[in-house]
């Protein structure tokens, strides 16, 4: 078997591309006589791995692997799969076995397995855990959803600031539960407030008789433990940072957060900003066919209330329509570019929000930018399209009119593409969620109205 | 002054949300009787808020900072800025003192700095460099921009297998040029293939007498110095790592990347990506009007096209759309639909390639699944709209031509909404570039097409 020539590191890609994906050796297995081959091929696999490999295999394949795993399944694997395949997983878990693996879990890896379970569950989880890892837990819950205190660590060793580095060495050389993830000490005061912290690598070069607080950093950032996992992101981003110390209301000491769990949410809230922005739901990868086409359907019908909504403005230019059929050849043009430029300025703007570029005091500058690109692309574009509409239908004012409604609906695409999500994002929504029905119908509806409109008015005028 | 008070770590957002932006301040001090002053405040700060000011001020007031600056910005600042700012900043600055400068940076850094300058500029830097230092920026530079080359630090200290610990923490202690970034020891064997790694918390824990291979992680993740930085940032994020050791094509260390430009690397690409769904262009932060304008004009006229592309196709039914003027008021329905459904289902097929989640062994039943779920939101969505456009033209025939150019429309948007990407893709184009306007050209096309065919046929057999 290839495992026994395997490097024990993880093979460059070019070499691992010319071979068959993980889970279709684990399927080929699975589908073998001796389907028990599977769990020793992946015994030699990292925990992320493994996770993988569960999340890409058919929903049969999946439910025969841990049917086989039993409840043998590395508690490490538990912790990163997605929330819908661990679901699957812990079903065919008692409460009991469950609280097994998630003791042997660093705390912040145990909250994630059981904090998407439902209530009843996570209390006989909980009931089944010790004393100790209980009152971690249920105090790790009571933090919101997407907070500082969620993602942080409680395996923490604060250290005295009267401390020597040689003491500190001591130390962490008896610290038992050092956690994998471990790279700064965070030396703390007397009432237990961070007041510095200690790369390791310093503590490695510092002189052993040498105190804490006088070759700890001073300059350092620490989280409150409400703070958005967004905002931790950015933080972390912002000052290139491994790990820092988060702090309760009272600014004393209560975990790590890690640069790990960072690059997760960056990643997660990354995905999250692009599913809704194009209103595709959220969590979509391992979700059955039903979770995947729900969250679709409640949006596809959201949009096509308000194209309705845009028809019904169409509706009303119904005898302006009769009398000049180009008019609905060339309506959609201006409606559809109007779309167009107001998600190019929604998705700077979203952005910009998200990694916190757009701050409350650059605003304003932004929409009046915005609105400047509008009215440079406004003009050459409405010239462009109102010199080719004229032409095409050899009239004049069909070009006018083509061209000033284009111009009009570009300026309001920006407007709409950029007073939107701002709006949404001081009412503390997430200008991601929405934005986008709201800035196209705003487009659509201007677009047709405008066009529509001036060429009922123009034909006014001629008539 | 607010300096001598302010405590010497970050301030708590809540805090921080009720006072003034710092470039607010920096602005008015610029304005004061002594605009010094603002160099004074600056001092005080870290060098990516400072970076943040400049980022932030006006045009002009970042002119006159940069002036009072001369060269004595801190190197680390230039390392932080965006692009097009430090381009502003490196006019201000000749040759030798963007030199002096260069040589006070960590290589991955003084690189970030040099990598952007035109060739002339690039050149007359690299002549002020001394020899060592030129000769380390030179052979990065000859690394395809965006490989994890162009991302590594060359300041390594590999360690022999057979070292023991106690030798290893010695060296460290003798290392003056340790980074400030430094997690890991990278154990070498005597061709300098990395053969495993010593995170700094082990080399604490570890006896003194112990060799560094008895105590060494086997299980590493070099990464090949021409892999791609998108390719470099999922191996950081699934196995949650803070460094990894570069190699040649002969498998021997050449330098170390860590996580924090792997953060880096992670927001820029996930801004791309929204950017690039958008057709919004890419750097915008900072850019000027004109260098705003102009990309998204480019994707708009690109769009024009495909959008008169449309009408075309509009064109061909006018004798339709006279007859029943109810078709040019129900039309834009069935294409925006088909818009809005395959922006979602390119949402997800771009994130997912994006993540490495949608690899090529799961991408057929990727394109099934999505095909199916057009089929249930298209019955479904076509049902609604059918009974609706039926109800209010008081037609059964409209009805049922809307409803079904609605079904085909549907499945058209998954079809294109998932294929589109996955062969730019495979031809190693970013999906995320221009996979939007194909998907919006063919929902465009096939909706006025079905809408207007069905309709026409409905006609002829009615007549």
């Amino acid at each position: 078997m290839s495992t026994n020539t395997a490097p024990n590191h993880h093979p460059a890609p070019e070499a691992e591309e010319s071979r068959l994906p993980l889970w279709q050796v684990v399927a080929a297995l699975l589908d073998s006589e001796s389907p028990q081959d599977a769990l020793a091929y992946l015994a030699e696999m990292a925990a992320p791995d493994v996770a993988e490999v569960l999340a890409q295999l058919k929903r049969d394949d999946r439910q025969q692997l841990i049917g086989l795993y039993g409840d043998q399944l590395d508690p490490e694997v538990l912790a990163e799969l997605d929330d819908t395949i661990r679901d699957e997983v812990l079903e065919h878990l008692t409460p009991r076995q469950v609280a097994d693996a998630v003791v042997q879990l660093e705390s912040d890896d145990a909250l994630a397995v059981i904090e998407d379970l439902d209530e009843e569950e996570q209390q006989q989880v909980l009931a089944a855990l010790p004393a100790y890892e209980r009152i971690i837990l249920q105090e790790s819950l009571n933090f919101p959803e997407d907070s500082a205190g969620r993602l942080m660590r409680r395996e923490v060793m604060p250290m005295p600031e009267h401390w020597t580095i040689g003491q500190a060495r001591l130390a962490l050389q008896s610290w038992d539960e050092m956690p994998d993830q471990f790279y700064e000490i965070v030396v703390v005061n007397p009432s237990h407030h961070p007041i510095g912290i200690l790369p390791l690598a310093q503590l490695l070069k510092s002189k052993p008789s040498k105190q804490l607080r006088e070759v700890m950093e001073e300059e350092f950032h620490p989280i409150p433990v409400l703070q958005d996992q967004e905002e931790v992101a950015q933080t972390f981003r912002r000052y290139s940072l491994v790990s820092a110390p988060v702090v309760d209301s009272d600014n004393r000491l209560v975990g790590t957060i890690t640069v790990d769990d960072v690059v997760h949410v960056l990643q997660a809230e990354a995905t999250e900003d692009v599913l809704r922005l194009a209103s595709a739901g959220e969590s979509i990868w391992g979700a059955g066919l039903i979770n995947t086409a729900r969250p679709r359907f409640i949006w596809l019908t959201i949009n096509l209330a308000t194209a309705v909504l845009a028809s019904w403005v169409i509706s009303l230019f119904e005898q302006t329509l009769q009398k000049v059929i180009a008019l609905a050849v060339l309506m959609p043009i201006v409606a559809g570019m109007g779309g167009n430029a107001g998600t190019q300025t929604l998705a700077v703007a979203v952005r910009g929000l998200a990694t916190r570029l757009l701050g409350s005091g650059s605003q304003g500058r932004f929409v009046a930018k915005e609105l400047l690109v509008a009215l440079i692309n406004g003009i050459m574009l409405g010239g462009m399209i109102g010199l080719f509409s004229g032409l095409w239908y050899q009239n004049i004012t069909l070009g006018i009119v083509m061209g000033s409604a284009m111009l009009v609906n570009l300026v309001a695409a920006s407007l709409a593409g950029t007073l939107i999500p701002l709006g949404l994002a001081r009412v503390k929504i997430d200008p991601a969620i929405s934005s986008g029905v709201f800035v196209t119908t705003v487009t659509d509806v201007v677009g047709f109205m405008s066009f529509l409109g001036f060429a009922t008015l123009a034909l006014k005028w001629l008539a």
